[in-house]
Order: C-alpha cells, then structure tokens, then sequence
C-alpha cells in the first residue's frame, strides 16, 4: 500500500499521480489568492470568514501532503533536508500554533504561506534545461555579478562626487546615490532621483552608454547558453537513437547469418 | 466562375489576385484610420460625415469579400469557423444593425471594427517562420510565464510587507503592489508609486537583479529560437535542392546510357 | 593629375588618402561641434564670430571636396545621384545663399549643415558587414515593423477605451493613447501619461507581457543574424584560401611533372 | 627567499598563495564599505574613528603588498608601468601625504580609494573570455559607437528643433536635448524632459522605433560573440586532447614494435 501510495504522489505519469498532481497545484493557487485578497482593506467579515475557512482547508491538505510524502519517501531524513521538503515544511509552519494559540497567530504566521508559490516549481519538467543553462553559465554569471557590482560602486562614488553638492538631501551618501544607480542601469528611471550638474549628467552618459551593455550581457548568455544546451540535448538524443539503430542493425545481421548457417 | 473568384481571392500570384489582395490590405487601413481620427474630440460636422461614409463603403467592401469568401470556399462551413473567418465576421458585425436602428448602433458597435486590425495578419508571409520559432519555444515560454507569475507574486508580497506602512496609499494591498512589480521588472518605471523605504529599496536592488534577467530571458529564447528555425528552413531546402540534383543525376544517367545503347 | 587626384580622394590605402580622409573627417567633426555650440543661449559675440569663420572655413573645404569628388568620378551624374553625391550636396547648400543674401540666410540654411552628420558613414570599413545583416533580416524587420504597428494601434485603442472617461485630458483620443504605447512598450515610462483605472492597469500588465517580448525581438534578430554574418564571411573566406591552396598545389605539381620530363 | 615569496603573491594555486589572495580581496571590501559609510551624515566620532583606523590598517598591509610585489617582480619597471602596477599606486597615493600633512590631507586624497575597486578584477579567471569576446567584437563595437554618436546627435538636433519653442527652458540648446536623447534611447525616462509638441513626440517615436533596435545592438553582439568564443575555446581544448591522445597512441604503438624486436 505504501508502495503504491509512492506511486500517486511521485509518478505524474498515471490517471491517479496527474489527479493528486493537479489537485495540489490548484489548492496551491487557490491558497496564494487568499493570501493576496486578504491584504485588500475594508473587506466584509462575510469575506473574512470565507477566506479563513479556505486557508484552514489548504493547511489541512498541505499537512496531509507533507505526511504522505514522509510516509513514501524511501529516506525520510533525506527528504525533510532536501529543497522541497523544507519548502514543503515551511508552508505549514502556521499548523502548529493554530490549536494552541488559535485564530490570531495564524495571522502572524501567515508569511510562510508566502512558500507555497515554490511549491509550484515542483511540476515544471522544463525546468531541467534551465539547469543545464545555469551549470553552462554560472562562471559567466559570477563574473558578471562582480563585475556588475564593482561597477555600482564606481557608479554610485562617481554621482555623489558630481550630486552632492547640487542636491545634498537626494544624493546624501554613497549608499543613497547606489539607489540612483541601480534605478538607473537597470533602465527602470522612476524619476525621484535624477543628476542636474551638467558633470553628473555627462557622468551618467559614460555610466550608461557602459551600463547598458553590462546589463543586456545577462541576455546575451542566457540566449547563447540555451542555444547551446538544445544542441546538447539533441546530441544527447542522436547519439541515443544511432546507438540504437546500431545496435539493431547488428541484430538484423546476426539474425541473417544464423540464417544462413541454418 | 466561382473557381476564377477563388484564384482572385485565394491566389496572390496572379495579377487579379494581387489587385484584390492590396485593395483590402489598403481599405483595412483606411477603415482603421478613420477609426482612430473619430475619437479626436472636437472634430467639424464635415469632417464627422466624410468619416461617416469612409465607414459605410469600407463596411460594405468587406460585407462583399466576406460573401465571397463564403461562395468561394471549398468548405464553408470550414472556413466560418476558422481563425480568419471569425475575424472577418466580426469585422462587419455592425452590418447587421445599421438599417434597423441607423447611425447610432454604428458607433455603439464601432469597437467590432478594432478587429480589422487582424485581417493585415492573413496578407504577411513571413508568419511561417514565426510559427516554427512558437513551436520550437512553446515549452519554455509556459515555464517562463509560469517562473514569471510566481516572481511577480514574491515581488509583489515582499514589497507589500515593506511599504504598506510607510506608504499605505499606494501600497494598498497585494495587487497595489503587483501593480508596482509589472512597472518595475518591464523597466518601464512611470514614477507614479516607487519604494521609500531603506528596506524596500534594498528589496527593490535584488528583485532587479534577478528580474532583469527574467524579463530578457524571452529575447534570449527568441533568438535562440530564430537561428534554430532559420537553420532549419535552409537544412530543408538543401536536402531538397539536392534530392533534385541526384534525380537530374540519375536522369542525365540514364541518358547516358541509352544514348549508349541506341 | 586626374587620376592621381581620384586616387587621393577614393584610395584611403595610400598615405595622401589617408591625409584627405581624416582631414574631411575632422573637418566634419569640428563643423557638427560649431552647429552645436551655436544653440547655446548668451553666447558672446566673440564666440559667435569664430563660430562664424569657422563654418565658412569648413563649408570652402567642403565645396572644394565636392568639386574634386565630382572632377574625378570617372561617371560624374552617377555620383550626383548617388546616396553620397546628394549627402555631400546637402551639406554645401548654404553655400549657394552666402554670397547673395549674406549672413542671415546661412542661418536660415543652417539645417543642412546636419547632414554633414552623414558623411561620415563612408569611412566606415565594417558597414559591409551590416549591410549584409540588414540583407538577411530584411524579411522579418518588415513583419517586426507590421506586427508592431498593429500592435500599437490595439493598445492604442484599448488603453484610449478603459482610460478616456477617468482621464479626459490624458487619453483625448487615440492618437494621444498611441503616445502612451509607444513610452510603455519601449519601457521609456517618462511618467507623464499612465494609467489609473483598475482596468487600465489590467491592460497595461497583458500589453507589457506581450510587447516587451516584441520590442526585445529586433535584438534577437540582429543576434542570430550577426551571427550568420560572421560565418559566410568566414566560410567564403575559407573558400578563397582553400581554391589558393588547391591551386598552388596543382602549380606545384606541374612544375614537378615538368622538372621530371625534362 | 625572493622566489618563495613571489610564489605565495603570484601563484594562486598553492595553499600559502590563496590565503594571501583571499586576505588582500577582503581587505579591499573592507577598505571599500568604510569609504562608503564614510560618506554617510551625521556618523558618531566613534564610528569615524573606528573608520580612521580600519583605512590606516588598510593602508599599510596595501603598501606592503605593494612593497612585496615590487620585490618580488622579476622586472620591477615592467610591473610599475602595468595596469595592476598602476591601479596598485595610485590605491596606496594617500600613504604619501599621511606623516607630513597628517589627518586631513588623508579626507582630500579619498578619491584615491576607489581605484581600490580595480584592484578586485585581478583574481577573476573568467576574465580571459571576455578578452576573447572584447577581441572578436572590437570591430563592431568601435562601428556601434560611431553609429550611436552620429545617431545621438542627430536625435538632439531634431528634437530641438521641434520643442525648443514650446520648452525653451527644457530644450535649452543641442546639448540639453543631448541630455534627452540619452535619457531616451537607454530607455531609461526620468521624466524630467520629455517631448510635449505633436512633432516632438512624432519625432521622439520614430527615433524610438530606429534607437531600440540600436541600443540593443551591443546584446546582440556580446551574444554572438560569446558564443564564438565558447566554440573557439572548445575546439582548442579538443585540439589538444586529439593531440595528446594520437602521441600516446603512437607511443603505444612504437612500445609495442620495441616489444616485439626484443
């Protein structure tokens, strides 16, 4: 039974595994809505209450869940340490304290519903070339964060030098001026925080005619990396297929020859 | 007769074809002009009437190409169903109401003229290409709406729980500040609600920083995709050019041969 | 002396040319400098009388390098009309209004001077190469430029629809929405036009799902494009050095068929 | 002694050598952060003091590294004259004016600490590709800047043209819509100057339409390139390995006829 209990919530392959699957999934979505329309103010106690009551059965399901799995799991400790068992345990953190201390520590509590949107990734199979595109490009993406770094400091001492004085309460330290640059080279431009010295201006031409290019380079090696893990998937899945053929293609001529001996 | 309409209609190769094609293609763009100039306030009665009957003759002209296409259509019945032939329907809707009630349900009815916008689509080549990089970038374009929707929740949550105090106006509730994360992860920061807060700015820093790379994450797909799909259309159209010359080859071959014979 | 001169002025392998060229060059540079320097207000007669002499310099240059351009063509109207020919006429049309009508008119004149801008396009060796980029894209800018500008108009008319009645003087019509989609999509948000309505923010976040992926398409396009670039010109340069080698190899041999006969 | 000592600077591979290249990198951060807080208002005399003494401390292990590198060098001119040797002194400039000027002269040559930012490139080993990419795109980096400038100023000169008499205080001179047409085409958009004439803001979509694709040139490019450099990084590596492995067979080869002689 516990073997086929393992079956339902692992395998998303049979009738049964895609009903749970998709039943979590929703409960998921149902569970982050309520979330969300509980911020909104001046809602109605009727409202309230309806929303309390869906996030009591969500907690419910997700405490099932979190049992069925530890049941199934061939190591449980494994499971409780790895990535999904700490997200799993982290959205039914409220549970505990409901009994206990009721309605209000729920209320408390209530960031660690926030969890449950990590839930979701569980049932994304793309995410396997994401994978490989990261283990392709994370030295790029080391380098680029130190770089990118490096280059918000030089960026933020540049405009407090040249701002300072113009604008004292936009531009108070270096840290206040880190906010005006990664506003900036982001390309975001809220507007709050602007350079007015004709120095800070041409500052900020220099830093972005280099910015932009430093930000887009993300792009350029997300873009060349996935590129690259195609090609290797489909190598991957040539060679697979060849090897195959191969492997037939010597069937077929043993099988003659046996043949022909007969 | 009707197989002539139809290579008129159907056929962009021949002379007729193309007149009929550029005819519609020019009479969309006139009906989609007009459109846009009779929400100009303060227009002169003249220029109101001009626009007036510019809508009844392009009404009429699609009234007739939509008859057409049905006469002409292998399937009728097919082709009312399909993706232009709702288009097109909806494109002459406010037909249907101007004898009876006049000119007032023409204007009630004038947002059915929007769609003519999507009549230009059927006229573009191109679109093929376009097809084969959807199809190839379907699967990792759901996960990126998918890594996109659950990032913009998080953004969304976060900022709520740095700013609802120090703002509570603009930050009113959780989709206040979705409202906020789509302004900012785009890049296009209109100004109009941005963190004050020393927290929400440090927030803001490290959703950038990720975001960044999420939203260029689809050009980087797109490209990828692009060169793939380029790749190939042109694989395919050398296995086709050679498959020709090996048949000319053999042809020339064969000959060849009883030339030698003869 | 003809020839010499042409090959002054068009050979930029040769020392003379290369004179000539940066001379032009600079001279261009230092007239767009004068142009620009000229709209600065409370410029003192001083500065403005050297500005003055500057450009009448420059322009003489300019005139004579029109004379001798024309002199050695080797088909003087070919060059007249050609994309060069008419970029260096524009650039000396003030010239014609010197003599008659003084000062004032070279003012007047004075737009023109902003093609000079252009001239310097010609001493750029690595155009070729995006020439051969724009080539390949030809075909797919033109669907980018078609899908956009349908693109445009849809948001155009959706925001003007959920907007007009909460904003009036913002979203007068559609034409003024059109200014909003062209800021929003290309993620410049000034801020000076944006949505308030709950709907138009709605709208705004699916237009921006979409549009930022068609805005971000043209870098795709360039990308996979330059790429393509880069390997034909390497695949024919390739060529050319393998039909060299193939071609020293059979002089080689010959010689040594030769050497063995006699 | 010397050759032991420019192993622990030099080689980062041995234990002795990372614990020195990890000190120093820490260090730099260190010395980086207080230049920062320094810039904070209203700090306590104890936080500044505490600040004195962590740059004092900094300083002098800087000099010393400084110091040693020199020694350790095997052409001390060389290393002066390098781009390390020089980012190395000119972090260290303040040590000279510390004895003789005292306190106050260490706040003036402040600015020389942030070249302590360059001294972190130095232990980035995934520098090497970007040189490679640097080197292949050199070419078309040089064209994007002088396409950007002649496009830069050509957007100035135009949008003056339309809005300085409607903005004669925003759209001062070329040089403040300069400002404008930076702001723009990074799509960054403050929202302090924007275009607010009918032709302005014509003018403004069609350079939008034209910059975007421009400004994302250099994604574009970096892609491309990168992609390049990956692949020629490859077939090096596959080079030598092919190499390597054809020597050992052949030494296989030649054991193996010394065997059978024998």
């Amino acid at each position: 039974m516990r073997k086929e209990l393992r079956e339902i919530i692992n395998d998303n392959t049979t009738k049964k595994g895609k009903i749970f699957d998709y039943t979590i999934q929703i409960l998921i979505m149902i569970s982050l809505s309520a979330y969300a329309i509980e911020t909104l103010p001046d809602l109605s106690n009727q409202i309230y209450d309806t929303l309390f009551w869906i996030e009591i059965v969500c907690l419910i399901v997700f405490v099932i869940e979190y049992i069925l799995r530890l049941y199934t799991a061939k190591h449980p400790l494994k499971y409780i340490f790895s990535f999904y068992g700490i997200i799993d345990f982290l959205a039914i953190i409220p549970f505990f304290f409901m009994s206990t201390t009721g309605f209000m520590s729920l209320r408390a509590f209530r960031i660690f519903r926030v969890f449950r949107a990590f839930k979701l990734i569980r049932y994304n199979k793309a995410l396997n070339r994401f994978h490989l595109v990261a283990k392709l490009i994370r030295e790029e993406v080391i380098l680029f964060l130190i770089v990118t770094g490096i280059f918000l400091f030089l960026a933020s001492a540049g405009i407090y030098y040249f701002e300072n004085k113009a604008q004292p309460e936009e531009f108070k330290s270096i840290f206040h001026s880190a906010w005006w640059a990664v506003v900036t080279l982001t390309t975001v431009g809220y507007g709050d925080i602007y350079p007015i010295t004709a120095g800070g201006k041409f500052f900020t031409f220099f830093i972005l005619m280099m910015g932009v290019g430093i930000v887009t380079i993300p792009a350029g090696l997300v873009a060349s990396a996935l590129t690259k893990a195609r090609e290797m998937e489909e190598e991957a899945f040539l060679k697979d297929t060849e090897e195959k053929s191969k492997m037939d293609e010597k069937n077929v001529l043993k099988k003659g020859k046996q043949d022909n001996k007969s």
